[in-house]
């Protein structure tokens, strides 16, 4: 399990670096978890308050799935840890990743009262599992912003039982999630999103679309 | 030829890494290829679902001119290899790169009514094949988008004989399809259209031009 | 001393680097300062006009509390150590970062009327050094630029002493502020801010939000 | 005078290759210069046609005042070698430097009607040389673009006659010409000028300016 633990914290270790280079995981925001182990849960987790542009891989923890820190680190892991333990149940998911992007950070905002944003008919949607054709609808979950993290666990565990197929939520004011069944396609969906929603927030601002 | 090969494949390679920087492969989106051989065909391909941001030379493939992969590789081509192959065989082209950037899937969606976009009068035109003068109009045709491969092949084909001067197209709602008589040019056709395309979706916004 | 002022020097130009490479100090703009010493002040400053994509620990400074290079170099200190003694006099801060970003230069404008830009409900705010919730309001302050540096740095000591909340603040058309007990709170501080200002920026884009 | 050309030309691949990644030179775009001898005139230039981000030292050009190639290199030297000429026999100039970016792609249109764009009341404006504060105009004036490199760097030369306080101009929808006594000062005009250039730019996307 050790030499896959390492593995793996060079694997977000290396995506925490490449998002903070995008502006998608500055001030030390953002958290990115991959699982080690299901039974028992074991995650590698990032630590709370660490700078994702100088993250390394020997700072990345072992949590269990309450969120106790299992290997020898005295850092803690990030508050939102519930977040990424519940996405792995409720979703079977192998790595989950959180970024705060200005764009999903706007979009969660301007369709807030919409309950979520839909992303369709763009080819880039494919690239998400399971989709086989860019004629498709992603419903992107917009969740109420929360530091009660228990509540907002539960809140997100409710919203991905609602919609199932689903590949990401956003929380309001704060950023997006998204998964996979590996650090592979968590990234890819992180990317592929983060890309559409640029797209469809640079489309808000072209009031006069000549089509 | 395998030297040859061996060359090409590092200069996919080199620009997918450059073009992913920039943002125009995200998500596994894009592709490459390049010649290596005329007659039979064979076609230096990036493999299906590859993150251009770690793509290796090794990975590229070689394929012949029915898309079939004729070296040593378990991986598949892109899905999108029918659409090189047309282009190389209609343009008689020596590499071709496939781009999926913000701005070129936004304009491919505002102008898709008129089927095409319009660049004219910029310096930059300048850097494509056979242009002498900024006094020039290029004319990016934009395809429907579609799953449907042969056809999309033969829209593509169409697309090129109706439009002998072009130097690309777009897929509406998908990216930019671009050429050259070798990688470098090739690269640099893509460099100056996703600019150019910028400029003109930059445009859009200004609704008081002070001009 | 010396092996602190060394690390210290190192940690500024590195900071300074990754300015540089987002836009944040382009044309020498910008400086940075961190706290040697105590009592006396000793500061580590950047010098006068240096590329900040290029700046060497060994070109970092030592000043004390009156701005004088105590260090063996004899370049300038930069123009603003007034600014930077003076914040670390009030706050007690170990680091004083100060940027030029366009959001910024151009939010420090807009918004000049008003006094200062609020920041309030984002997620992100939590970054900030005692900040325990997204539910919070930061007063950026912003100050009319100014090229008489005792009275500029005299402005600055006023409103930090009526604004002992502000992380922050701005200087017309000119940039950004921020501070922390350590340059890797200060640099954390920055990064939060620009994000902010950025995001408050584009949404003075979108004229018609949907929610 | 090896030697400095050798310096020399190591320090203009190195600036190409980071306004290259910039996008301010894509697709070969611009084009760098810098004198090496006075009397005779030896300038070291850009090659015609090179991939600023991949421009090796090597590759860099002497050439006379006529444009030849002095050098023993079987590249052509920029079109618009007659212009860098111009500039620095006008300006006295030690480097000149010539970017493409979007803002000044778009900017260098929507003012063209009035000849020039103003830049006032701008921090970073200081750092032009010979100005000493915020409180200055700086007018960038805008020519019109031509292929007819005589009658344009004539045009160039009436243009810095008039405007004999301007630090650079801009070609319609091409790009910026900047300079400096040496390469370092030329570098730090351009950055200063792209940077408020894009301020420019999108202060005119905000059409609700809340002050």
């Amino acid at each position: 399990m050790q030499e896959s633990l390492a593995q793996i914290s060079s694997g977000l270790a290396e995506t925490a670096s490449g998002f903070y280079s995008r502006g998608w995981m500055l001030g030390t925001s953002g958290n990115l978890s991959a699982v080690v182990n299901r039974k028992p849960l074991r995650l590698a987790m990032s630590p709370s308050g660490a700078d994702k542009g100088a993250l390394l891989a020997g700072q990345i923890l072992l949590i269990d799935d309450q969120g106790r820190v299992v290997s020898e680190h005295r850092a803690k892991p990030s508050d939102e840890s519930p977040l990424h333990i519940r996405i792995v149940k409720e979703r079977g998911a192998g790595a989950v990743l959180h970024t705060h992007s200005t764009w999903s950070t706007m979009l969660s905002d301007i369709h807030a009262g919409a309950g979520g944003v839909a992303i369709e008919g763009y080819e880039m949607l494919k690239g998400l599992a399971g989709v086989k054709t860019h004629e498709y609808r992603e419903w992107v979950p917009i969740l109420e912003n929360s530091q009660d993290m228990p509540a907002l666990a539960d809140a997100v565990g409710e919203t991905l039982s609602q919609h199932k197929d689903s590949h990401a939520f956003l929380l309001r004011r704060h950023g997006l999630y998204a998964w996979g069944d590996d650090l592979i396609q968590a990234k890819r969906h992180v990317e592929i999103l983060e890309f559409l929603l640029e797209v469809l927030g640079r489309r808000l601002l072209m009031t006069e679309d000549t089509n």
